[in-house]
């Protein structure tokens, strides 16, 4: 993929706790020198430090309930400004040219929806020339620019999307380093025998990003997907480490049934009672939801009697409440009986490109609750993925039965 | 001056200290506010918030003692951002269209010169759009942007000068606020019945700004002076309380011999002793310290006796110890005997443009300091105004001294 021009440029990227003060920037200044040293043109993209994000939406509070986005995003950008100003001098002090570049400056355009723009498209030309220059590149995540000059922010995992849109525009690698040192096949706070994967396809992060594994998020795996960016997810505090390298699916991966078993406390369950059994009745239901921008998961219908069904279906805990307002209203206008929001429950997966060759894996998953007595509410499956909805007190017991039961810890 | 369709513009200038929190920051909206409450079309340029900037150089200090001016710029211009947005979500959020821009955003381009950048032109279109849009434009001060997309500050005075540079561009009037109500004929702290000027003359404002009267930068008078830019000195805790207006001389100022009286504590007198009386000593002494750029000021050569002549002059204390370095290697390519430095002296200057027109204002100054026992051991003069070096204890006497026997208590 990588042509030949460019097989050395690496991005790295280091998130707000990664530069939280000093020692720390020296650490990942070190970091970044250590992969110059081995021959590579370096692109390094820095989140604001430690909790200046936090501070800054503080500090807008003081003046206002309802701050207007552009602005919020004119203040919020200047956490990565500062960032990137400290790592090129951190660097330079150590006698290496570095050089910070802003959203802006780098040519990082956006659309224009403030706090949550989409890049539309990066620039190349402007940081080959630095790099050329023997620079190392210091680049602000989480920020861009609209066509008409104003300065957006990039929302949620902002600062990894703009090092996978980077590396896409450069062709080149892209390194993101976290407090963790890899992808593990659970979260080893409940799965203390938890194995690292060595590598992982983009569909298996994918899940297990939206899944709530909060290594990576969806959107920068998304974009390094479609142009195939190699990332690898590494640890800044052992950087001599390999991580976890996610990458296109090969052969291989096949062999491997699951690869790790996710979960996501923050969702709840909501179910709509006693609904008329009327053609396009829940297409109605799922049409106002969708128009409130609310996404629903795990959808279950009960089947018909005397012509009143229920219908139930989860939602992530943010969206409650909004979500609760539309249906009191759909409610009312579709006679429906009763709406009850549950938000004791837990969304459970098993995750593995494996699954598409082989069959039983909701059999296996299943049978493991079963024998631990654990209920299964709903269920949602996609190819390479099996979900269930289950009492969040069971949560910790169903997951450690699963990676039991899959052998997870014992690799392949 | 001012062209018929933009007489309604006013920029005002608000420094760190009236934008110092978010009880600050509503105070200075309410002025802004009022003003376009009035009818006009308000651009207002703030400084960082209270003690930012120097957190920024403090924070800067942990990586590296020698950082890049080009990094510190990146760094340091992320204050005046935070104070732009933060005043446009106060607008705002009291039901008034604002929006913040940055220095790159307005087009306030600069020279190269790192931390100490020098405006070079305005683009006055994107803000008259803003202002026909009804949008109270929030600019931020001490920042442009050179030709190559680098960021740029202004160094001291800094936002003063983009205050006055956007008026010029816009043809607009120019209110400073500042903590005190405007320019005094001495410094109140000394002389306490000091009285507030209703008017002064560019170029006594620029004599007394340059001899550290603290209210105005002197860049920012001559760039109000060069575009004859009517300024306003006021103050930001009473807004309704007129400054002190500093403009184009006019016939009626001649009638007032001086205006004000100022000091100067950060001087110290350099002493070359013993140099060979050859042509070209002198020139060659000042070409020397000219050359490292260090401002001498109320030279005095003595008369030579013996082939030998004495000079001495005055340098800011900042450059004292770099004048001395550059002043021992001259001692020994001219034989001079001794280099002496004095830093227990003030320099002390009255200011007025009716000097022009009356003699004996020297003789009045020197006689109130003769009467007090004052010794004058350097002079120096201009159209408008005697500067005299005195012994820095006795400055507060002499200083009271002039302004009584000049009556500016009294005014006219």
């Amino acid at each position: 993929m990588a042509d030949k021009d460019s097989d050395q440029i690496i991005v790295m990227k280091f998130g707000g706790s990664s530069v939280a003060d000093a020692q720390h920037i020296k650490n990942v200044a070190k970091i970044a020198i250590s992969e110059k040293e081995r021959g590579k043109s370096v692109v390094v993209v820095v989140s604001a430090m430690g909790k200046t994000t936090d501070g800054l939406i503080k500090l807008a509070a003081e003046v206002t309930d309802n701050p207007p986005v552009r602005e919020i995003d004119m203040l919020l950008s200047t956490g990565e400004q500062v960032s990137i100003a400290m790592l090129a001098m951190t660097i330079e002090a150590m006698g290496y040219k570095a050089k910070s570049m802003t959203g802006w400056q780098v040519g990082i355009k956006t659309d224009a929806e403030h706090t949550r723009a989409k890049i539309l498209n990066v620039r190349d030309k402007v940081m080959r020339e630095e790099l050329r220059d023997g620079n190392i590149l210091i680049v602000a995540g989480f920020q861009g620019i609209t066509e008409d000059g104003e300065i957006t922010t990039l929302g949620r995992g902002g600062s990894d999307l703009t090092a996978v849109a980077l590396a896409a525009a450069l062709k080149a690698d892209c390194d993101i380093y976290t407090d963790v040192d890899g992808v593990y096949t659970c979260d080893p706070r409940i799965v203390p025998n938890a194995r690292k994967l060595d590598i992982i396809s983009y569909d298996e992060m994918l899940e297990l990003a939206s899944l709530g594994a909060k290594v990576l998020h969806s959107r920068c795996v998304e974009v390094a997907k479609k142009f195939n960016v190699p990332l690898q997810v590494r640890s800044s505090f052992h950087p001599d480490v390999l991580g976890t390298k996610v990458i296109k699916e090969v052969k291989e991966m096949e062999d491997i049934v699951v690869s790790g078993v996710a979960f996501n406390r923050n969702v709840a369950k909501i179910s709509v009672l006693g609904v008329p059994d009327k053609p396009g009745i829940a297409a109605n239901l799922f049409t106002v939801l969708g128009e409130a921008g609310i996404i629903i998961d795990l959808i279950i219908q009960n089947v018909s009697r005397d012509n009143i069904n229920d219908i139930s279906f989860t939602v992530s805990i943010d969206d409650l409440k909004r979500a609760m307002d539309v249906l009191e209203k759909f409610k009312n206008e579709n006679s429906a009986a009763r709406i009850v929001a549950d938000n004791e429950v837990a969304k459970l997966s098993v995750v593995g490109v494996g699954m598409k060759s082989h069959a039983n894996v909701a059999a296996t998953m299943f049978q493991a609750l079963a024998e631990n007595n654990i209920n299964i509410e709903n269920i949602g499956t996609s190819e390479i993925k099996v979900s269930v909805l289950i009492r969040e007190k069971d949560l910790d017991k169903a997951v450690r039965a699963i990676h039991e039961k899959f052998n997870l810890s014992e690799g392949h």
